[in-house]
């Protein structure tokens, strides 16, 4: 069915002449194409018109010719749909005016219907694969229970998420029944995106590094494993925890066809970490992007070298920086159809 | 000469009855006593003046009976010495108005002399040691250079150091010529620092894990080794560099006495990739210190378990924070004091 079929055929393992590309991120601040829109409609305007998020989604694949699409959206619609207000500031972030601290808060969050709160990212994802026209596979994504946690409590980006990792320490029983309410929201989200048309899935933990390997087990993992149960036979899974090398090893036994990896876990850690046959994603250092075009394709060379061309699928390590030249990301994707073994 | 020396044993991995503890900031803002002279000094004034800095040093040891104690002052303390104007802004941290970022900014940047710059920690050691009067050792310590310089460039905190790493990564000859020259400004100030009376020296590697671990080969530890071969025969090293665990194993050969190792890497991870002879110092998630002091004597008697009591200095995974109770931070030390093998 679909034309391009190298990033399918990676998360299935199958021996391809290339690896695939495509970027965390790609949809984004640093395409001047991008920015246009950006600057006509506020963020969730974005995100909720279909025909936004499906040109902003193509956008990068009609520059570059990534091997995969990842529909525009954003971790955050989760919570919303959840009845936790959440704000878009200009050159802040995300905000939270009313952050869950309590069973009290806790006690005004609820598990929405799918198609009734978010049946917008459906249209989005029905808006983005006519315009794919089966050319290359499209990715749906979610944030990971955890990572979601992060936000709802402290109610805004933070270094160390201290007030999250407070809530967990000192009333664990809210935390989890909260974890647990995004876990089943989740699961329902991504069911219906599989049925809206995505071809895969990616969970994002950004956050899960910021546990230790028995609290990752508690407050993170866990509910990524339901999720991954949940989805495993319906469509592939991408597991993708920024930091979380302690726990690639039980991250490779979880059903997930692929696990995305940073870039301080080097090819081989992250080979021997995960058991060296699981597919594995990344882990260009997004900043690395600000070398020179001539660096960055000696650099994405020697990763592809050090990975192998096949179980890998070529990404950064984390999302693509606003002041990343144009030229520059090109370099990284043509690094990558250029490859030769 | 000093009376309670398991902390300097550990160093040597002797063996002990129990591990020496002590906190990182463990002299600081969760101290009510430390508050009270926070509300009367500024933080410059209570760095430079030494019976302030000193009478800081020991609060902790008089309420809890710490192994060690580490001088009371600042990892800024060195750029401000060389020409880098650093401010400490309340509730905002540090603040450098002109930063670092081209090689003009490099020429006004100087190699201080020591005593005359930076006499005033030498004093503060001094009068810090007589208050101690050879009960326990004391820790002088100071930033790695690839640290010194993300403050440097940024000029502020920064969740990914994001101007630091371009500098790097568009110019490294202006990096590295920061590089040496902090590097060469913290060997002439830490050994001022043994000379005038400390036990043992600590360097600090804040945000050495946001480099790939080629990069940070580059960019930290060659600059960190340098210091360590400066210093090795003088006193004992101890290495800590948070989210490092990637080069533990380098770091086990380079002449250090210890490792500091933070909650992310499981002891049994730690001992493995440092080698399992070197000692380590850490590694208790400071957020954790928000659980009740009975699950902290649970979870610290535990972490010795999984390290060893030998060749193990207890420690936090980074510096304890302000929200801390002081009961909380007496269980972690008592744990430690009362635990049996």
């Amino acid at each position: 069915m679909i034309k391009n079929d190298l990033f399918l055929r990676a998360l299935k393992g199958e021996t391809v002449d290339r690896p695939p590309v495509w970027m965390m991120r790609q949809a984004g601040r640093y395409l001047p194409e991008f920015m246009e829109i950006k600057e006509k409609y506020d963020f969730f305007t974005r995100c909720r018109t279909p025909e936004l998020a499906s040109e902003i989604t193509v956008q990068p694949i009609r520059r570059y010719g990534m091997d995969a699409a990842i529909l525009f959206s954003d971790i955050l619609v989760i919570p919303q749909a959840m009845n936790i207000e959440v704000e878009m500031k200009p050159n802040f972030g995300p905000y939270l005016p009313n952050p869950i601290r309590s069973q009290k808060d806790l006690n005004n969050v609820i598990i929405p219907d799918i198609q009734e709160s978010l049946g917008y990212v459906m249209e989005a994802i029905k808006a983005t694969k006519e315009k794919l026209n089966n050319e290359i596979p499209l990715i749906g994504f979610a944030g990971s229970p955890w990572t979601i946690l992060c936000y709802c409590v402290e109610g805004q980006g933070s270094k160390n998420f201290a007030k999250a990792k407070e809530l967990c320490y000192t009333n664990p029983i809210v935390a989890h029944s909260l974890l647990q309410k995004i876990t089943d929201t989740t699961i329902a989200y991504l069911k219906a995106k599989v049925e809206a048309g995505v071809d895969a899935v990616q969970i994002f933990d950004s956050w899960g590094g910021m546990l230790s390997p028995t609290d990752y087990q508690e407050f993170s993992w866990q509910y990524i494993q339901q999720i991954i149960n949940a989805l495993k036979d319906r469509t592939p899974v991408i597991a993708f925890g920024k930091g979380c090398w302690f726990a690639l090893q039980e991250m490779a036994k979880s059903g997930a066809s692929a696990l995305g990896v940073d870039w301080t876990c080097s090819a081989r850690n992250a080979r021997y970490l995960s058991g060296g046959r699981i597919t594995l994603q990344g882990n260009f250092d997004p900043s690395r992007l600000l070398s020179s075009p001539k660096v960055i394709k000696q650099m994405v060379t020697q990763m592809i070298n050090e990975f192998g061309k096949d179980r890998y699928i070529v990404n950064l390590g984390h999302g693509i920086l606003p002041n990343i030249p144009v030229e520059n990301a090109a370099a990284f994707v043509e690094a990558v159809k250029e490859y030769k073994v």
